[in-house]
């Protein structure tokens, strides 16, 4: 299963669990000065002075949110810790700190955790976030990773989903739907791999979507951004479920309705051309993909003039009054609803 | 499986993941005042104001740390905040904000759900702590359960494993051994329970031990209490693996010896009694059974007036340099080394 992994195998039992946790993260050294102590005491200490903390929290398990037959652990370790700090963004907020959990069978050699953790290394120090605590746990089934990042953030910089207002620009970071396709093209060798473990697939031509299914990076250069434009948006979220439920929590978090335009959508090239590949709709992939990691906001009218010239953000829609409803204007100028089809974890096994 | 489950079963699949735990979660308000933003958007936003922040997480696994066929869906909800809460007083801090991830199979209904958030409510409200977060998602197999804590401590007031000084008293809070006792008895009438379902368990004699196993409490009377009698313990730790392996962690973090006495070792009543039944030496149990959470900490000499009336707290040994070793002194006033057989995570499935 690990196909890149070392040769040697050693076993968890030879550690035990402190003796593990301590091998795992010997390489973690605090850096950040919010972070006064980190692993190794009964909770870690943590100095927000005057700003105002934000924190979050994901989980993540094996055979729903990933398949380590075509997801390196080194990768899993990164996607993971991306997934919370696109949340802290999406406050406008820094990422200051992490806590990361797992539990894991004895299938699994040291070898493969240290994978994992240095995937998880390497997001904490491309995003200069302390990974300060965290728990192991043995599971007699999958891998479960649960992870929680703390943020920072001044208390008049902070943007809720809450606070958007009618007319207001309905702004995407990126593109859309290429991390969605990255997992069609994965799925997709998984199966020719099963049939014929002997072909060596040419996958080339799909390197973009298999980067962001597989390396996906949090837009840590947004909040900054909106700092040097002076730009402050209403509201925000991050696009982790897909573009319509995303776009359906701010209009309801603002009570709000909300016109989305179609042929405004962002997509890659990479991507259409591997919808038409798979038979599939480009825009159904963009409003219900998922896992893209972008930013959803929405700016006053007034700051359109700030943001129309960077190529970071493309206006897809307005807001309108949420008696007007929640509406995609298609390429053919047909109102159709606005409906979260986006992965939904508790039915998936339906 | 849920033998005090009212007679509906709603599917999960009823609600999604967003209608779950809106729905779980409707009873949540905030009531602490470093809530600024609670459940409901990307992130939570917390104030600390001029405090330090303490974070913990624990995860917790079905089949590995409970097993739902004596522990009820509501006091694993209550345990599991507990557990975290426990490891915040041992910073002699103040508990403020929990999140609380889960996955589950499609085996529960909403309503067993609605029992484990029945025990997180009760828990957040008697400590008053205000849930400001989570995740929810499908598991293939058991349930599982990641808490993380936040706590707010002046920074003159935290107390870390680290400062116990030689000569130190070694003190804990209340007794030991009664949470382990009552897993032993629970199992043991499972096992009845198998062989014999009719057979009615008469488990008046073990109302302590049982409500210790299925319903502890954090001390969160401790940190007030060390203020009423100005004191602040050098070093602090919660009990949650057992008493040998929390010593030889104060022990390491401060780099000190310890001579600890076995005839000082707080036990109840009933821990002897049923360690006698069991054929088990109480000692043990107290040295190694774990989930107390009692604090063990240590103090200046010059303390020892201050607490010695105080009848939540028996001294049990005091430091020594760290070149003396770490030891057990037996009612034969034997020395013995002191060893870490705590409960042990990764080594359970060995």
């Amino acid at each position: 299963m690990f196909e890149n992994s070392r040769e040697s195998r050693t076993s968890l039992s030879e550690y035990g669990e402190f003796g593990l946790i301590d091998h795992l993260t010997k390489n973690f050294l605090v850096t950040s000065e919010a972070t006064i102590k980190g692993i190794g005491d009964d909770a870690a200490i943590l100095d927000f002075k005057d700003n105002k903390a934000v924190v979050t929290t994901d989980m993540l398990l094996e055979g729903v949110h990933f398949d380590l037959s075509y997801m390196p652990l080194k990768h899993l370790g990164y996607k993971a810790v991306m997934a919370n700090l696109s949340d802290v963004y999406a406050m406008n907020a820094t990422p200051t700190q992490i806590t990361v959990s797992f539990a894991v069978s004895n299938r699994f050699p040291v070898e493969a955790l240290e994978e994992l953790y240095a995937g998880i290394e390497l997001a904490a120090k491309l995003y200069k976030v302390d990974v300060v605590g965290g728990d192991t746990c043995s599971s007699k089934t999958g891998l479960v990773i649960s992870i929680t990042a703390l943020g920072a953030a001044r208390e008049e910089d902070i943007v809720y989903r809450s606070g958007a207002q009618t007319n207001d620009l309905l702004v995407v970071t990126g593109d859309l739907g290429a991390a969605y396709m990255g997992l069609q093209v994965l799925e997709r060798e998984k199966e020719v791999f099963k049939v014929n473990p002997r072909s060596q697939p040419d996958l080339d031509a799909y390197t973009y979507l298999i980067e962001r299914q597989l390396k996906p990076e949090a837009r840590k250069d947004i909040p900054p951004l909106f700092k040097a434009l002076d730009v402050k948006p209403t509201s925000m979220i991050d696009i982790s479920d897909g573009l319509s439920s995303e776009t359906i929590h701010l209009c309801k978090n603002s009570k709000k309705g909300v016109y989305l335009y179609e042929e405004k959508i962002p997509l890659d090239p990479a991507v259409i051309s591997v919808c038409e590949e798979f038979k599939l709709d480009s825009t159904t992939i963009a409003l219900s993909g998922g896992e893209d990691y972008e930013l959803l906001f929405t700016i006053a009218q007034a700051d359109f003039e700030k943001i129309k010239a960077n190529p970071n953000f493309t206006v897809i829609g307005h807001m309108a009054e949420e008696g007007e409803g929640m509406h995609l204007i298609t390429r053919g100028d047909q109102k159709v609803p606005l409906i979260a089809r986006g992965w939904n974890a508790m039915k998936e096994e339906d």
